[in-house]
């Protein structure tokens, strides 16, 4: 225990370091009991000790806690593991010695110990898979206090100190700590483009170029300054290289067993060629996900367009919610079946490591996410105000929407006089951007919290009906729901209360929450120069989104297993694309809209050159490729305070090595094998050398050695250069002869 | 001496490591000898054998050889330098067992000897430098046998080696290595492209779109493929990371000094934004360099065209060659001038390492290159044939080109029709692709071969024209010229004769023949689908280049001081960002030149719309980027198999380092010191565990160990967790009573 306040959060949880719920539904009797005795077993033999209690009617809540030699041991053969893969510089201190850092790295080493294989010393449990299906949960129970306390704290800041994120990752890991750390990055980067867009759209308006330059610069630059600050916080917590020591997942099936070179084992493996024919199927999903999510879009789109500026009958104010209704049903339906197509390509493309699986899912689901997300504002965009004149004749065919509702003449009658609307585009703008988010805030956060809070007093007050429960259930009233009755020892009510509501939360991805930031950090790159207060919108939504995501974690979800990480993964390259991106919708906008154009009969601009466009398109997009190289090419030269100091420590381990393996001997200075001594005599004449030389010529047979025989020393040699360089003729005296 | 042929190569060489250049010329008498014994003292003290011969009439040379004992010294030194800074992966050896591995290495270790500072063990002899400004070369010897049998044999093969590769590398250290082995792969991937060019030109023609798309598939693939061959090659010849031991150049000036954390030495630095800052320059020099080569090319090709197509005066057939010499003349002569900015702008730059320096001065001539070898290409493709008939009416003013040499009436004269030379391009492609080729081949090899032939004769013409020499020089003739005469012993003449040759040679700089490849390479990229035979004539030249690179380093440079390097370095990027460009030209050239356009009534094809032409590149432009980014990922993934080996070495040196230090005891299995025995009594009963309880509870205050009393060891918590299943009845027995 590290600190006191762990020490007190243990203490308020019991000491109790995690909970497996093993579910006997559906199960009989008999074979419940088996699968529970192998379960306990399997966990003692891994050094856990347990103690059960009722959980619910179905299920029982198995406490665990690791006995301290054990864990020191998992701890230890951890740190091996790191310091043989080269993501710990440092050697690992003795088996006895050994104490987990901080509570992150105690409750991965616990959870290690429960789910690792049983060769590799854990207790082998695999939750909702295979032999241990009936295992539903295994989660490490929430430290409510410090939760409370850092919740109020950071209410009252605006930015997190570095020490706050080096809290929230001993408490809850690095995964969780990067994705905090780097909404923390772009929330202090967003101070920036918040106040000099609020300065544009006061002193310029909308599509003003000067905004939309500074703009894509300001995502060049954040995203370049991320990746230097991720490889900081890699070195900073240590984990810098992890992704060589992940463990297979359980569901890859490996064709065959190879030895592995360096270690020396047996390990499974897939070819990675075959895997790459498999994954070529990605370019017809994308194709599929693009076509079906486009229509679907599409379609909604025109009917909107039909019943906002055509259609002239009753009802229009109900009716214009017809296409919003198609929308929010047939896109989210469209998503999930998309998603889970994906998730079947996924899964049969057979990934040899979670984080493999992970990045290939997130860029299947990233098509989805973009169409659904961009597609409209590019509709309104590109499509629609441009081209609108010439598309509106052909949407004379979306009367059929409005028929189940109003008669015939009345959906065949049109305003005589169709208009533009140029507010459009930046309404649809602020739709995302503002009442979006905090739509999203709300789906988010508050409903589901309230959802909890009514689920609960559903709960209880069931009970209550049902009156007061028995231990075991009156079977001759059948008709009475099953009662609901724990036989809990009076001190241990409020806990186990506790647990059994944090059981009945769900599992943390924190993959979802950089989707969410993603896609809003997207919106910023493609569609602020339409309204330059995007930023300030993000802004004030950042700062609500960090506190209430922690929020999220610590009262929506179970407790998070701790998961090591030294990247966001492959969000970092889709902010670099979507940047990119940017800079070819922020170009073909300002080209399209600045003020200058001129209007057309019905609202559209007249002066849209496709050549002038496209030029505006070419250049735009490679200089933002050019300055994109030159700020990755400065920032590669500014070597972070961490990285710098990892390397300092890789350099140190080895020479500590050396010192106590190798003996240096440089202290022997005096050339003792060698055949010609340095220093000669000093009287030489070039008669006396040649004596010499004939002299050891009939010793030496060996040319080479006669050659380097003739001048002994370097004495010798100065002696000789002087006569020949004497004997060509001074410079000085040759100059005053001539 | 590793094998028999090295050491009959040292032998015939006499056993001398190294030659060290020392010019008295312009020097008084007595300061040229005191520079002289400060010379070999340092030498001497080093550990360095010396001998001195006559050089010519103004210069020394001074024979070095290695002592045995601090030659080893000096490995041990690098080994472990080496290894400090994760280079190497094995340790080095004790310092009384070292041997260089290769010639290379015994050859860059005596360099070291002679050219590190004295701080580090050297002798600090720093040619054409500082103190040492007369020290005017430093070379080791042809390996004259060795390299005639290599020519020999290579000129009856095809394809060279990896042995043949690694020989090399042993020879002439890895930077030479590397070109050889890039030269090698590129050689052996342009069988593909010939064998389909040819193809293609003899059932398409040129201008196919299929041969234009597996072009930049082939580009695309080499690349990637050089990259992922060039990180197999560091790992095989040990050379990766190598950037991190660079000693700083001479020339560096620091502007601090500061304690490097990890190595505990002074090292001065320099700040990196200043350093950036500087670097910004090279802005307007690029546009500088654009506009004034861009401006002689442009103006002579306008000449050019003007004559050939548009004078009808005499001369003619003399005077197209005016452009010829204009070119000829002043395009080099602007190249250097700009070349001598670019170093001049280079050295204020103050890189710290030779490495450093090189890259940033060949980003800056890149330009120069790009331009002079280019822009006619991209002049007649895209300014020529669309647009000639709008631009031939201004080009009259070039007449006054031709006035020196002809009347008025002449050079006015026009022809009456001005036709485009469809052909045109094709030739100038023809003519840099092969004709270039050609003639720079002979410049390169031949011409410097000859020259050398026939200045060597003309010195022997001029020693013995001016009679029989003696020891003084006979000062009453003045009118005489200064006699050339070596008192060399008679066995020694032949090699002195040799060693004099060998210094007036100049100095290697791999950098050029990778230029030279670069080009070639962006001529294959950009221009192919011109004329499809382009890569049947440089696979062709090729195979003539990789020999004559070789018989040109052997005969006419002086044998380059073994370098090591883990990359082409800059040229990796160059080769991409041509392959880049060429996706835009190729789409352009096809898209203006396939054979369905139209011809106007002068010829040029009339229906390049703008806005097709700017939509054909951007497609073209991003779906090369998409299949990049695609075949980078593919090729990643598939792991090198010297990487995979260095990887494997890299864990079992930590794993020895564990086995040799540390004490792993896993054979401890008791759990000695956990309070609570894991197996517990046989008969329980929830009454006992209440008295147990309650008995416990009186002595134990800690409710946290008071929950973890109520069940000992898994055999009673699985009895309790039966109990709770059975309690909550059998899902079997409820199915039947329902």
């Amino acid at each position: 225990m590290a600190t006191n306040s762990e020490a007190n959060a243990l203490g308020y949880n019991l000491k109790v370091d995690y909970v497996v719920c093993y579910s006997f539904a559906n199960v009989g009797r008999s074979q419940a009991v088996q699968q529970l005795e192998k379960l306990l077993r399997a966990l003692s033999d891994a050094g856990l000790q347990t103690e059960i209690r009722q959980g619910d009617e179905s299920s029982l809540l198995i406490f665990v806690r690791a006995s301290k030699k054990r864990l020191r041991r998992a701890v230890y053969r951890s740190r091996v593991r790191d310091w043989l893969y080269g993501i710990r510089n440092a050697e690992p201190e003795p088996a006895s010695a050994i104490e987990p850092q901080t509570e992150a790295e105690r409750l991965r080493m616990i959870s290690h110990m429960i789910t690792l294989p049983i060769e590799e010393g854990g207790a082998g449990i695999t939750p909702n898979h295979g032999e241990w299906e009936k295992v539903t949960a295994i989660f490490p129970l929430h430290d409510v206090e410090t939760n409370r306390k850092w919740m109020k704290e950071w209410s009252k800041k605006t930015f997190l100190s570095d020490d706050d994120l080096d809290q929230i990752r001993n408490k809850f890991g690095e995964s969780v700590g990067f994705y905090f750390s780097f909404l923390q990055s772009y929330f202090r980067f967003l101070a920036f483009p918040a106040i000099f867009g609020f300065s544009c759209w006061f002193f310029l308006g909308g599509y003003s170029v000067v905004y939309t330059i500074v703009n894509s610069l300001w995502c060049i630059i954040f995203v370049e300054y991320w990746k230097r600050q991720e490889q900081d916080l890699s070195c900073r917590w240590q984990t810098k290289g992890v992704s060589a020591v992940r463990t297979n997942r359980r569901e890859f099936k490996p064709e065959k067993e190879v030895r592995d070179d360096s270690t020396g084992e047996m390990r499974g493996v897939f070819s990675a060629t075959k895997r790459m024919q498999r994954q070529l199927l990605q370019i017809p999903f994308a194709l599929l996900a693009a076509i079906a999510l486009g229509a679907i879009i599409a379609t909604c789109f025109a009917i909107e367009i039909f019943i906002s500026e055509l259609y002239n009958g009753p009802f229009k104010t109900y009716l214009i919610f017809i296409p919003t209704i198609l929308v929010s049903a047939l896109v989210p339906t469209m998503s999930a079946v998309l998603m889970s197509i994906a998730t079947k390509l996924n899964d049969y493309e057979n990934h040899e490591t979670n984080d493999g699986y992970d990045v290939a899912l997130t860029q299947k689901v990233f098509v989805i996410n973009f169409i659904t997300s961009y597609l409209p504002v590019f509709l309104t965009a590109f499509v629609y105000v441009p081209f609108a004149s010439r598309i509106v004749p052909y949407l004379d065919v979306f009367h059929l929407t409005v028929r189940p509702f109003v008669s015939k003449e009345h959906a065949s009658a049109k305003r005589s006089h169709f208009q533009i609307d140029p507010a459009r585009l930046r309404n649809q703008v602020i739709y995302f951007t503002v009442t979006a988010q905090i739509v999203g805030f709300a789906m988010e956060t508050i409903v589901p919290y309230l959802k909890q809070g009514a689920f609960r007093k559903y709960k209880a007050f069931n009970k209550k009906r049902n009156g007061r429960p028995g231990q075991n259930g009156d079977k001759e009233s059948p008709e009475r729901k099953p009662i609901v009755a724990y036989d809990d020892p009076i001190e241990e009510k409020e806990f186990l209360k506790r647990v059994r509501d944090e059981v009945e939360l769900s599992e943390y991805e924190v993959t979802d929450d950089l989707r969410e930031m993603c896609i809003q950090f997207g919106y910023l790159a493609l569609f602020s120069p339409v309204w330059p207060l995007v930023p300030v919108s993000f802004f004030v939504n950042n700062w609500v989104e960090l506190r209430s995501d922690f929020f999220k974690i610590c009262m929506e979800f179970r407790r998070p297993t701790p998961l090591r990480a030294d990247t966001i993964g492959p969000w970092l390259d889709t902010l670099g694309f979507l940047s990119w991106v940017g800079s070819i919708t922020s170009a073909s906008l300002i080209y399209m809209f600045s003020g200058n154009s001129q209007h057309g009969p019905n609202g559209e601009p007249t002066d849209i050159a496709g050549w002038a466009l496209l030029l505006t398109i070419f250049f735009s997009e490679h200089l933002y490729l050019l300055i994109r190289y030159a700020v990755e090419t400065a920032m590669a030269k500014l070597e972070p305070p961490f990285s710098r100091k990892e390397r300092a420590e890789r350099y140190l381990v080895r020479k500590r090595y050396l010192d106590s393996t190798l003996r240096a001997d440089v202290s022997d200075d005096h050339d003792e094998d060698d055949a010609v001594p340095i220093s000669g005599p000093p009287e030489i004449s070039r008669h006396s050398l040649e004596d010499d030389a004939r002299r050891s010529s009939s010793h030496e047979t060996d040319p080479a050695e006669r050659f380097w025989m003739r001048q002994r020393g370097w004495e010798e040699s100065a002696q000789i250069g002087a006569g020949i360089i004497e004997g060509q003729g001074d410079y000085e005296d040759g100059k005053k002869e001539q």
